[in-house]
């Protein structure tokens, strides 16, 4: 397989889109673990660059994304992945974690899905 | 403004997606003299951690791209872009950066749009 560049820090950047509705949902890491892991289960996993660990999205919400499609950019240090989202991406309860847009401040334009309180307890 | 998370090196991740078609076309990084350029002026610029400098997309090529909004994720540490883009994205003639899918090995299912022979001669 045509190989990853990692970084120095042994990760690379991945950009997450919703394959329905084609939003794009987050950007996230992973390190190399995180992608056999995504490939082998076909559930999106994470590496942690503050907790420094292999994080499964949606362990603890359930919002889980299945993977669609993995894209590799020309460079070979950024991936694209076309996911089923469930419920929401953000962990604020957006579903995007894009919800601020730039208008003369970043104002909240984001669609808000579930009590954040809630799911997280 | 609220404050975006410029990482350890001044950048951060940009997250770029045409406007017309949804397609996310490339991954680059803004540092600040970048984010305010692209703000004054409505077209993306860039900052390159290869080359270290600022960066006008679409200046040899023309391939530039106009900034429809910009949203800033989370954590502040990430922003997406969605753009009106000439032509095509990459400089390797595809419209998206993001031109191989992963299917055993990474497979070129991107649209070629340009010949980057004739572009960049």
């Amino acid at each position: 397989m045509e190989k990853i560049n990692w970084d120095e820090r042994g990760i690379i950047p991945v950009v997450v889109q919703d394959h329905e509705t084609r939003d794009v949902v987050m950007l996230a890491y992973m390190n190399e673990e995180a992608f056999n892991l995504t490939v082998r289960t076909g559930t999106m996993h994470y590496y942690s660059r503050s907790r420094k660990t292999l994080w499964l999205k949606g362990e603890t919400s359930g919002h889980t994304q299945k993977v669609k499609n993995l894209y590799l950019d020309c460079d070979n240090d950024a991936i694209l992945a076309v996911v089923d989202q469930k419920v929401a991406a953000c962990h604020t309860g957006y579903w995007s974690c894009f919800y601020r847009v730039l208008d003369g401040t970043w104002k909240v334009v984001g669609r808000k899905v579930f009590d954040e309180k809630e799911v997280y307890k």
